[in-house]
């Protein structure tokens, strides 16, 4: 496949690959921030990555499919988590890297186009849910390690306590306007790790996410 | 102003203007529900309701003056808090009620559609922020009665427990699509009333929400 360099000289194929998917999705995440998903134009993005409009609709094809690329380079690219030893510092990182994402100037308003887009296709909602499974994924051994020094009880659930650590911070973004400041970050980590202290995201006895019932 | 009414019969101006705002509200409900906030046209929405045009472009103008009028008549109508007299139940009542809206075939969609257009229109986020606002003032008294039964600590933020349970559930919705059951609801809420109990929620010696920094 003819690809375009977005760079003076010559590199190799793979080099230049590389370099137009980076460019590419960079621009799509600055076209999603500037105008949300409705505004997502693959020829805008052509311009405004400087690649020619026939490699992006070659490889990319449609907006879904390039959204759900970029949010599966946002996994890749996402931060590794922090490791400070104590749980609660730790998740007050992951707070604190969450709160600042959510806050950007570029990330939050891109945050918030592809959540409105995941609402409505299944595709994007697919993507993002991939995203947020990379995240827990990243964050869980946190958790793990915390049981291991016996900061939290045996058989607690590691994902669902990073859930609780993010879930305040998109309520605010998304639902109820509440201020989305440090403070908040601190107060979700904290709420976090006093709940699972007290037992509250334990393992349940049948398979993860069945109703217990009343 | 001409007012048609969607019921038969002679009625009192007011008793018409009621039952064409509820007809209308109901269609713009139903429509959001089914095609989402782009696919929201105050002529289909007149037609659902079997209500004249004119009646809706005069009274409410644009789709985001209609939505917002909608959920400030969800504020209205939503439900009252349940009092049991502890607060794991009241609060366990508010995560059950929270998950069966999010995942009713109607309703989910229906805050779907709201959020997502919030996320792109400042009016809509405004009515959309009223609407919590109201929720969280109808549930925090739950709270406050909890810390005067001594089941919590005193100077506990009602609001932020409030806010804790519902948090959780939507995140599940909007971000990660974990699954939205009722075992998630008592879960919240148990994490909810345990992160209180050791003073999570506590309200912040300076003005509320304002960062404390590091």
């Amino acid at each position: 496949m003819a690809v375009e360099s977005t760079e003076p000289g010559t590199v190799r194929p793979g080099g230049r690959t590389a370099r137009v998917r980076a460019a590419v999705l960079r621009a799509a995440g600055d076209a999603l921030a500037e105008h949300g998903f409705a505004g997502l134009d693959l020829g805008d993005v052509a311009r405004r990555a400087e690649v020619g409009r026939t490699t992006v609709y070659r490889r990319w094809g449609t907006v879904t499919a390039l959204v759900a690329d970029l949010l599966d380079d946002m996994a890749e690219q996402s931060q590794p988590r922090t490791e400070t030893g104590s749980l609660l510092e730790d998740l007050r990182a992951n707070a604190r890297l969450v709160q600042r994402t959510l806050t950007d100037a570029r990330q939050g308003p891109l945050f918030r186009a592809v959540i409105a887009a995941a609402s409505c296709d299944p595709d994007t909602a697919e993507a993002l849910h991939r995203f947020y499974r990379a995240r827990i994924t990243e964050w869980a051994p946190c958790v793990t390690q915390a049981v291991g020094r016996g900061e939290l009880p045996e058989g607690t659930d590691p994902d669902e306590v990073v859930r609780a650590v993010s879930a305040p911070l998109y309520y605010r973004l998304l639902a109820s306007g509440d201020p989305l400041d440090e403070s908040a970050a601190d107060r979700a980590a904290g709420a976090a790790v006093a709940a699972a202290r007290a037992g509250a995201y334990l393992r349940r006895a049948g398979p993860s996410d069945r109703p217990e019932g009343a």
